[in-house]
């Protein structure tokens, strides 16, 4: 949380990381256009029109700033469009990222605030985002005979990876967690029961209440501020910048209707027609892919997810989190950054995020979070935006 | 005004007219994508993410939706974002348009909404939208030696134009207008001033009250809902929509600094910098334009406009238009449509509307306005954002 910083300081920041980590360096005059996600400034901070107050930050001007919006994926959106518009020949650097700004409000009010992403049956109905993914949860235990101990398997592993990531959000471990808090209830002489394991922490629902049953408060991703940006440059300028640019090997997008009229609960239509689009332009598929960032708002959400995506079949993804397989250790890790769990979930930034952490893997810079092995070369970021009505979904995969 | 109508049923609408107005007819699962602009619908009817309201609306589940947003270009960024897609080679078959739903709220909220697309430092300093646009003016009557009997023409001429469109929001001239108002005082026995003509009834104050010095109430655009729509498709299929397609000739857009920065109060930067990237994508200059539509949320805006598109020279817009160059009968006519000020200004439709004016004057479609002669090739639209932070222009050219 960023509470003194507006949208412009936090874009400004992620822009200053950005030149740091691009090899060869790069000035902002070298930019053509800039396209960036944003979906909360509107209402949550009371000014729009961010295109004209970036562009002049960052140094831009005139080169043209166009802002995308797609609730949750608005930065996958955007990221889509700054490869259109270089593909298409028009532009040859591309700067494109995402920012949101919430801290500003009160926990009501973001609740608030994000419900305008879903569709309004959905609000008529009196569900809100805890609430629809609540019933979504009920739907896939129901289907698929999961349990929350499956729950608990995703929320364990998520801040198991953002523990090595200096940038999250929520940096402890599950573990650490349980243990600061006994600590803190020693020092202060309360009587809190002896957890013997983080399990039995995340069952206690003093220590985990519920929010939406069956979610309770370690299954739902933080409200967050941030910001992250990445250049994208035309394939035959790359070299200018760095010897080892990455491709992007698929680019897709689809939409989805609301909950109302979705022919099952337990799978986005959105995320299945992204994928389709994107393995079909990379001429891959879910087996090709060596780890991905998913969009895992609830802890539900990443279990579907890694079933829409191709990674498992359709209700295995809690049978496949059960044995470590999206571990960093697994066959095919998801969320290595710790996710929007405990990375952090700042909207509109979202999207552009999951793929710095996707580039930092594929050229071997994610630090102590680093997937072991030298032979990482395909990685995949997934981004949803309300309750399923928009994804996109992005494979980047390394030169050689 | 359509009080009954919401953002869906609006864009519904144009669509209708849109699929009646192609020859061949089409069917929304030709659709590979849609891209709309929107500005308001956060905080004026409190929903975001259409994307997905219009996706499933139009029956285009499950192909992508993508919102943009520049403020009152947005519309004219979805266009160019529509181009890039099929330029790239991605898509073959895109709708684009925009919409918006201003009515439902009071014309303060109005007022202090759309003020969300200037830049803050504006704000700061007591600008609204009509105080910018004074302010800009002011400096043009001093740069210049124009006067308000310059503003005046602007306004006549927009209405007249209206007044052969159906579609207007104020489809009055003003003379009607003048004349209506002296019937209706007259029925109620109140005493009028005798005004000898329209422009008489402008220079009254009674009649024309002053907004934001020297700009009054006939130089400002209304508050308006509408939506407009567009179907752009790949150049080697458009024979199967019409034998007389529409070529993008050109597409442009930049950004601007707030008039705090601005090195003077008499042009947008980036209006100029869309226009270079337009004509130059184009291989034509301002002289090969027939006609266009420019962004005239308030008269002095036109002149402005014109200047900044090389239409004519820096501070000889005003002349030009005294001479009667711009009229539908002039060497360059401004506007056929109405333009904002009489056709209406929903904001993140209007970049659509624009060129859906442009698309039907070429076509020869433009019923009572339709301009004279056979020869009509060339049109531009000219869209901008806030207070000059964002523009777009779009030449279309008429197929050989």
């Amino acid at each position: 949380m960023f509470p003194e910083s507006d949208s412009k300081d936090l874009f400004l920041e992620a822009f200053g990381d950005l030149r740091k980590s691009v090899d060869a360096g790069f000035d902002p005059a070298d930019i053509d256009a800039l396209y960036f996600g944003n979906f909360t400034n509107d209402f949550f901070v009371e000014q729009s029109h961010w295109g004209a107050i970036l562009s002049d930050a960052l140094g831009l001007v005139p080169a043209p700033a166009t802002r995308t919006e797609g609730a949750c994926a608005s930065s996958g959106l955007a990221f889509r469009e700054a490869c259109f518009a270089i593909a298409s020949g028009f532009y040859d650097v591309v700067l494109v990222g995402g920012v949101e700004d919430m801290s500003k409000r009160s926990t009501a009010e973001v609740s608030e605030g994000l419900a305008l992403a879903a569709i309004p049956y959905e609000l008529d109905a009196g569900f809100n985002f805890p609430g629809v993914f609540g019933a979504i949860a009920s739907a896939y235990f129901d289907t698929y005979g999961a349990t929350r101990e499956h729950l608990i398997n995703v929320t364990i592993k998520s801040h198991e990876n953002a523990s090595r990531n200096p940038l999250a959000q929520l940096s402890k471990s599950v573990r650490q967690m349980m243990e600061s808090k006994a600590r803190r209830a020693a020092e202060r002489g309360q009587q809190l029961p002896e957890w013997s394991d983080e399990r039995e922490f995340l069952r206690d629902e003093t220590a985990n209440p519920v929010v939406a049953s069956p979610l309770h408060l370690f299954d739902c991703c933080p409200i967050s501020d941030g910001a992250a940006c990445l250049l994208l440059v035309a394939d035959e300028i790359a070299g200018r910048f760095t010897e080892h640019p990455l491709h992007v090997a698929g680019i897709g997008q689809g939409s989805g209707r609301g909950l109302q009229a979705a022919e099952e609960l337990t799978s986005f239509e959105a995320t299945r027609a992204a994928a389709e689009e994107a393995y079909q332009m990379a001429g891959l598929g879910p087996g090709d892919i060596d780890f991905a960032e998913v969009h895992d708002c609830f802890s539900i959400a990443e279990l579907i997810h890694i079933e829409d995506l191709g990674f498992f079949e359709a209700g295995h993804g809690h049978l496949a989190t059960a044995d470590g397989l999206t571990g960093r250790q697994g066959s095919m890790p998801i969320n290595t950054s710790g996710g929007l769990k405990c990375k952090g979930h700042p909207v509109g930034a979202t999207g552009a995020a999951q793929l710095v952490e996707v580039w930092q893997q594929l050229r071997q810079q994610a630090g102590d979070r680093q997937l072991p092995g030298n032979d990482l070369c395909i990685g995949l970021a997934h981004n949803l935006g309300g309750t399923g009505g928009t994804s996109s979904v992005t494979i980047l995969r390394r030169g050689e």
